[in-house]
């Protein structure tokens, strides 16, 4: 029983990391945000033509699309970033190499606080764990 | 470089028979929408109180709810379930239990065709592959 034991703790004691990591790329997301930071915020992306981003009824495709499309509904003439934050967190792994994260967003504007949920698939990479897919809806 | 070839057919192999396998489950969905049967439909998903459901900005959580949901949604008074198709598939391994399948759905009601986007993470049990998590938008 100890060696299976060891196993089990050994397991869960990476995806602990794996699930702190993650916490923390969501963390400096949020902060990256607040200062209005969109490339920082787009770390926690995998800068891939691969990614996807899907939003409401419509579908980004790569990295550098998605930022654009960050750009023009957040930072465009009018608009503005408001205060990030998540909550509601579930990080599940999905086998070694990949994590599922679910959870709600809320930007607190002037005069509004929209709100919505949000699945993402990272994947671990040389460099860190990177979203490899956004849904996000309200 | 033989048996590293082989190797790689092997592995590209078993993703195909799974993208097949997992092909064949959304057609049985589809098939069984469109014979008004739900329970039928929900065969697609793990049946476990972890199943979750994300749509628009409504979480619903294990396979007894989503059902509900569904019956809700499609089969009250005044409501119908129309032809539901498929499009714009996308099936993805995330390793080897896993798989990220997006795509669009259309539904044809009598007097309009919604139509959305969703974003499937399935996973491979016993009984064969299951959508755990299931985020629709529209």
């Amino acid at each position: 029983m100890i060696p299976l034991l060891m196993f089990t703790l050994a397991l869960t004691g990476g995806a602990n990391e794996d699930r702190a990591a993650i916490q923390h790329i969501l963390d400096d997301q949020a902060a990256a945000w607040n200062k209005g930071d969109l490339p920082g915020f787009m770390k926690g992306y995998l800068e891939s033509d691969d990614l996807t981003f899907f939003s409401g009824n419509n579908k980004t495709k790569g990295w550098k699309a998605t930022l654009e499309r960050y750009q023009k509904t957040y930072q465009a003439d009018g608009k503005e970033m408001g205060k990030l934050g998540f909550s509601e967190l579930s990080i599940e792994p999905l086998g070694k190499d990949h994590m599922l994260v679910r959870g709600r967003f809320t930007l607190q504007l002037k005069a509004s606080s929209p709100t919505g949920i949000f699945t993402l698939v990272m994947r671990k990479t040389e460099g860190g764990w990177r979203i490899i897919h956004d849904h996000t809806s309200q």
